[in-house]
């Protein structure tokens, strides 16, 4: 189907935001009004510019407090409307959507709006236009879809249809299932927006919440599916208002845009291949950092167990967690791979949904590696890491180690640029597969911070996201926020001691946090002594411990889940944030 | 009456919060749970630290779930209640706050509430120490400050009183004539927070909104007197939980806190003296920018008036209108001077509200100007034009010039940094004594921009603070949002005329924008002609006219109020900053 999108969703100038529409492959826009007039390029300037960009203009939006007008008004209406239709003109758009009226003086009255509606009907009709109605949630007298498809047959107009706007009725109700029953052809339009599921004035969720599908609450698949089963055949077209969006890069917003109008349509698409966890995390370190996280390996009980054959790579190993050493650049997780049970068909699919593909990494005697730019810019890896894959790339050292009880990697915490959340939210399910698992708010000691965290269907492969809820000003730490590759251990007490024994101590953990903690839960014995953190749901508990921050932004986690716990500890963030924050402060006192 | 605000306000460590807290002038603070268990240092060195600093903590907080438990769970609360009373007394804090349930086992019994908190009031008061309960406006039984204060009385125990929340008591109803009839000294504890009106679920509302009394749209004041003439004695204390604040300077906001409270007592305030307009506007300059300046202010009917008798400061003239030109410095709104009716009253009460004093100015042969610090830099003085004021200290250059009808500053519009949006807008009402009178929200070509404009009393001084909804990030321009000056003329189309005569012409204003107009409004004619942009309200109509932006952030805005337009043209605020966008976007490319 073809897709669209409503200029108001991009930040920039008018010609940045169609710009970035047609780079990242839409069909169509919806102009919409506010970004017109602030525009210094006349209509006839932007109609040039979209058929140059092989734009078409599906939409000019939107039309205000037309229907249920006072007799008396109603004049001022029909030459205001007859204005725009002499815009549409110089623009080259067709159809122009008008909303339900929320003035305080509209008329509770559907034969006066049927009438009125019939009157601008005709005046787009000699033009060969049309009009889009669509109920406004907030609406004064219409407020629902049902209420605006009445008027619409009743109308009876062949220029005047439906716009259906998914938020708009989501909001209101989740019984859209006659929808269906509209004939298709009166359904001219159809905008599609998510948003997280808030109990707010719906007026102000809708202003500032938006969000592209499937990166919110609304049943989005359900609803586009009963639009589409009615025998609409226009635009997909989305109209998202965001805070976040709208002061965003507009090239990569439109490519998110896209995005999820593809995952959405799953038309076509290959599905996700199963995952088996991460094969391995990689991580660049500098001349400081690199002697520093060897030694931090070591002390865990990883093996250097090979070296890249051509490239100063080290692989570390233990259990099943397998560590990538890269040197050159600050230490940070530049990159990791996920065991995919089909490489390619993972590869596809990411392709499809229009993945940033990077650089192949061609090894020596090894097969592609084919590699996506999350939207964070972590290079993301789709492997088999036996028979004969990447592995097999390292030549081995010989050397060998007993081990501290590391089992493989639990699971990876990527915290996320402000501009990127909701973006890397849906990259992560629709790329891969993966489904939310956990959601958390906490207040670090520099503000709030937000988590999700999504995995695989079999809990194999976990990645953990987060975001500060404010972009960070002057008065926090000029440091950025640390990214951690979380260790599953089977013996805890095992790991730390190793760790004690080659003089790493954990990041000390306060005293005030054991108290609390024994003042509500009967605590394994130990864990004060043995610096970690606990929780429990209720399936079992999680123990954690953390090593002090490598350079500037990478750490590990070590965690034991015993007896079935499914969750990340996320209530200990805050917590274990102080303590990192206060390690490093202690470290730039001294230096 | 006794200060303290609650460490949760502030961010940073702990220590950050009550170094803060002290400096600011504070006698107390509220330990809050979380960010004592975050905290690396003991309960031991926070209560050497807080007596060092002056300090004492008023309340440990908050102690959840405890009233209502089914009896299986009470022996845990007892348990956990014990350690909190151990650490209080760690602490050296004696009051804790106990809030209403809000777990879903709660049991909707008043008898079994009252019966738990007489338990634990016996084991407080066996430490001579006492608990506040309180009602969270969101408790699973009981949510309003009648039901806590029905348990108390019941309860009837020396060591259980009320803890009054004025935030979980106005959230939920305006009714709180009542609370002037709970004996003064069963209410045990007094937290203080204010909140704009939203629509919205109440827990996330005053987990992410709440503001500094008079910040907000709660009736503080009247809450806070009807507590009082109870005869509560004890602190007035500060509970506020806001994104915003959480991750801003702590030192900063602890001030902002401080002059909220001093403010809302109003006890011993000097009042603010009248004001009669805005008598200077000082703008900086350096080399590129103060010829391109002086050639602007000509063009405007500007006469460079004065000189001043020993610094490299310009006085231009025109009506009341004098704007000051201050060389070395990039071009900014430097400073502004309020032209009060009784200068020391208003530098006195500035002082009282804690006005941050600036090193003062003292000019040959001139009286003291006292100035203050407003929260995002800009110097404010209060003076007296004449006789014998400030003017006097600038010898007369005998330039003469015709005018252009201007005939004074309208207003000054002054974009504030992110983290200080709310402390301005209380710094101008409190320590001026203004009023707001117009907000906005608006949709700028690189996000949404809030506006608020406060004025006097006789609407003569008037200031328009804006400021981004969100933190701008990398995608938007490297420049600040621009800061105006507002002229009034008495003649639009003069003024134009003379900019035009003198080669410099206003910045353009797209034709889309007329189109629309014209679409909606029986307009002036010769408005498009003349570049001007349009506004009206039920009084009039307002003329704007933007000159290009000198440097990097100061424009002038030339307006027309006719027939007594009141406000300020916000409607028009996104084009014209996309106009201002795309005239320094021609610039670049030029240049």
């Amino acid at each position: 189907m073809r897709t669209s999108i409503a200029t108001v969703c991009l930040s920039g100038t008018l010609e940045d935001r169609l710009d970035a529409a047609a780079a990242a492959g839409f069909d169509a826009v919806e102009i919409f009004e506010n970004d017109l007039i602030a525009s210094a390029s006349s209509p006839e300037s932007i109609r040039a510019r979209t058929q140059d960009l092989g734009l078409s203009i599906d939409l000019y939006q939107p039309f205000r407090d037309a229907e249920g007008a006072p007799p008396s008004r109603f004049a001022a209406v029909e030459r205001r409307f007859r204005a725009k239709l002499d815009l549409m003109g110089r623009l080259g758009a067709d159809t122009i959507l008008v909303c339900s009226s929320v003035s305080p003086d509209t008329i509770p009255d559907d034969a006066l709006s049927v009438a009125q509606l019939r009157t601008l009907a005709d005046l787009a009709a000699a033009r060969d236009m049309r009009i889009a109605y669509e109920a406004l949630a907030w609406g004064r007298h219409v407020s629902t879809w049902e209420h605006s498809w009445e008027i619409v047959r009743r109308a009876d107009h062949p220029a005047l249809g439906l716009c259906l706007d998914s938020f708009h009725v989501l909001s209101r109700t989740a019984s859209y299932q006659n929808v269906r029953n509209v004939p298709g052809d009166k359904i001219f339009f159809l905008q599609l927006a998510d948003a997280p599921r808030l109990d707010m004035d719906v007026l102000q969720w809708s202003r500032h919440h938006r969000l592209f599908p499937l990166q919110g609450g609304l049943d989005l698949a359900g609803f586009t599916r009963a639009v589409l089963d009615a025998g609409y055949t226009g635009p997909l077209s989305l109209e998202v208002f965001n805070d976040v969006f709208r002061q965003a890069d507009p090239h990569r917003t439109a490519v998110d845009a896209r995005r999820s109008l593809i995952a959405l349509q799953n038309a076509g698409l290959t599905p996700p291949a199963d995952l088996d966890g991460i094969a391995f995390a990689e991580l660049s370190a500098d001349a400081s950092s690199g002697p520093e996280l060897e030694t931090l390996l070591r002390a865990l009980g990883f093996t250097h167990s090979g070296q890249h054959r051509s490239k100063a790579v080290q692989l570390w190993e233990q259990g099943t967690a397998r560590i990538l050493l890269n040197s050159g650049a600050p230490a940070a997780i530049r990159a990791f791979a996920l065991e995919s049970t089909q490489p390619e068909q993972s590869a596809k699919r990411a392709e499809q949904l229009l993945a940033a593909p990077l650089p192949r990494r061609r090894r020596q005697s090894e097969a592609d590696l084919t590699a996506v730019a999350a939207p964070d810019g972590t290079e993301v890896f789709f492997v088999r890491t036996s028979p004969a894959g990447w592995h097999d790339d390292f030549l081995p050292t010989g050397e060998s180690a007993d081990g501290a009880g590391i089992t493989g990697i639990d699971h990876l915490s990527l915290a996320q640029p402000f501009d990127r959340y909701d973006e890397a939210a849906l990259f992560y399910r629709s790329v891969l597969g993966m489904t939310d698992d956990e959601a958390g708010e906490f207040a670090a000691p520099y503000g709030l911070i937000r988590t999700l965290a999504i995995r695989d269907a079999r809990r194999r492969a976990r990645i953990a996201l987060s975001v500060p809820v404010l972009r960070r000003g002057d008065w926090a730490p000029a440091v950025p926020h640390p990214q951690h590759i979380t260790l599953a251990t089977s013996d805890l007490s095992r790991t730390a001691a190793a760790l004690h024994t080659a003089g790493i101590e954990p990041v000390p953990i306060p005293g005030n946090y054991y108290d609390d903690l024994e003042a509500r839960l009967d605590l394994p014995a130990g864990l004060r002594a043995l610096g970690a953190m606990y929780d429990e749901d209720e399936h079992g508990h999680y123990l954690q411990l953390f090593t002090p921050v490598i350079g500037d932004r990478v750490f590990f986690e070590i965690v034991e889940r015993v007896g079935g716990y499914r969750g990340y500890g996320f209530a200990n963030v805050p917590v274990r944030m102080a303590a990192h924050r206060a390690q490093r402060h202690r470290k730039e006192v001294r230096g």
